[in-house]
């Protein structure tokens, strides 16, 4: 088994360095990639295992914040060569990212590969990487009952469309934005596309719409999200990250995937998602507590609650 | 005071014959129109009259379902020539209607006169027409404390800015969509841009986001409302003034403008353009009965409810 203590929830995904530019301001070189913010969100619920590459350029200090937080980051390999790094920029439609450039490095030749605590989680998140290694993850899990949720994205889905479906076959939960349930589903309609996923074998289908709010689709059932309103977005990169992390790491917490737990986990990745575009890269979630969580979550369901008609 | 019982809630706006073409088929020269849409919509929840006018061409039968729901036609006025007249077509982002044509006909000379029955109503809708009629049919209102909603389009804000500011100050609730709201407030962030038109007067603006639902913000209030969600979507014409009728019929009939019965009023509209899209034209609002409404009312709160964490 190794040693350490086995991990509740395990991520597969990237570290990265972002360049981003918004309407709002300007970070070059910030800490970034998709286990990075899933974790910096699902540490506030859980114990969480990253397994990630970086390069030798990238200081482990700027992961200190993540380690005061109990992540196991046994997982992350120090490979040759440099760290993964995305440079983007956002209009004022905040919902849109143009990528500039993408430097692979280190994740060119990445191969996953699940520390021995990690095999036994009973949550792991998928990220958005290459479905062929996604599938080499699942096969290294040892817990038949591992709750299993992956993203990915529009390149995945026209270049590897078969690898993609085979592991969507495998897992239980699919988390993806609108443009890509469609373009997976080759349905317009989200319900009508969802439940064509769902009866491959996932049954949960979490639509993400950005500003929008998000949509869950599983077999006799639809959950409405809106997305928690603020007059200031800073930086949306990480968003879908962050989600995906509040959303995990609270069904790691109450250990189970009952369908009320489903709704609130959904509320509160909508909540971590908020926190996290509020500021570049993970410094909100650097500085964010329990209690401003837990805070946003009741004034986002004053938001949303209403009563009886009365007719 | 005339003869006939005082409304309670009167519209001004339009009566069109239009021409439709969707991905799921095209009808032509069905009738429309705003205020024939927001009637169709409130007549299910309280007395409302319509002022609007009408060409030669327009066969009175055509308006035998409204009087069946005790719509007040009076004022309407049959004016030499045409009906007004529009073609529009729509692709898969039912969103965003375009539109083919336009024929203004009686519409062109349209003075609107609110029938003595109408000027004692407790609610107004002033649907999109001409600022400058808007402010018209307020100056007519002999209710001082009557509620008054007001609905417009880029074309006033662009060409009758000052006018539709001026008419602005003078009504309690906005009903827009969101590119609307930006160009009037000339904010992008939808809270700052209602929150800066609240400063002028309105108390409550409602904001219509398509199939993404609505966005009401109050002084001290934002209201989250996702859009019902439908595998169909047929006809989106008039779905904006469906849910304006549904929200002021149900005020209406409630008779209060409260925050509970604003909330209850805006999901209920939101149920109503539900309807109102699964069919073209006002098909749906024909056969639709109060038990459908209450109904679908209720599966909706379930899709959108949810409970506390459990942490």
């Amino acid at each position: 088994m190794g040693t350490g203590n086995l991990v509740s929830l395990a991520v597969i995904g990237t570290i990265a360095f972002d360049s981003i530019k918004t309407p709002f301001g300007e970070e070059r070189n910030i800490i970034g990639g998709s286990a990075l913010h899933f974790a910096s969100s699902a540490s506030f619920f859980t114990d969480v295992g990253i397994v990630a590459p970086i390069g030798e350029d990238f200081d482990a200090k700027e992961l200190d914040f993540l380690k005061e937080r109990n992540v196991d980051l046994s997982g992350i390999k120090v490979l040759d060569g440099k760290t993964f790094r995305w440079a983007g920029k956002y209009g004022y439609d905040l919902n849109l990212a143009i990528t500039l450039s993408t430097e692979l490095n280190v994740l060119e030749d990445f191969e996953p590969h699940l520390p021995e605590t990690y095999k036994y989680a009973n949550f792991i998140f998928l990220a958005n990487i290459d479905p062929d290694l996604q599938a080499k993850v699942i096969d290294q899990v040892k817990n038949r009952d591992a709750y299993v949720a992956l993203d990915t994205m529009n390149f995945w889905i026209e270049n590897k469309r078969e690898a993609l479906l085979d592991v969507i076959r495998r897992v239980d939960m699919i988390v993806v934005n609108e443009a890509e349930l469609r373009e997976i589903s080759m349905e317009y309609n989200l319900i009508k596309g969802a439940k064509k996923l769902i009866s491959m074998g996932p049954k949960t289908i979490v639509i993400k719409r950005g500003e929008y709010g998000v949509f869950m689709v599983n077999p006799d059932e639809v959950f409405l999200c809106p997305a928690y309103p603020l007059e200031e977005v800073f930086d949306p990169t990480g968003a879908g990250d962050t989600f995906a992390g509040g959303l995990m790491g609270y069904l790691s917490n109450v250990g189970t995937v009952s369908y009320d737990a489903l709704k609130q986990a959904v509320i509160l990745g909508c909540v971590m998602a908020s926190f996290n575009v509020e500021d570049f890269g993970p410094k909100r979630m650097k500085s964010l507590t329990h209690r401003e969580i837990k805070e946003r979550y009741s004034s986002f369901r004053k938001c949303i609650e209403f009563g009886d008609l009365k007719l």
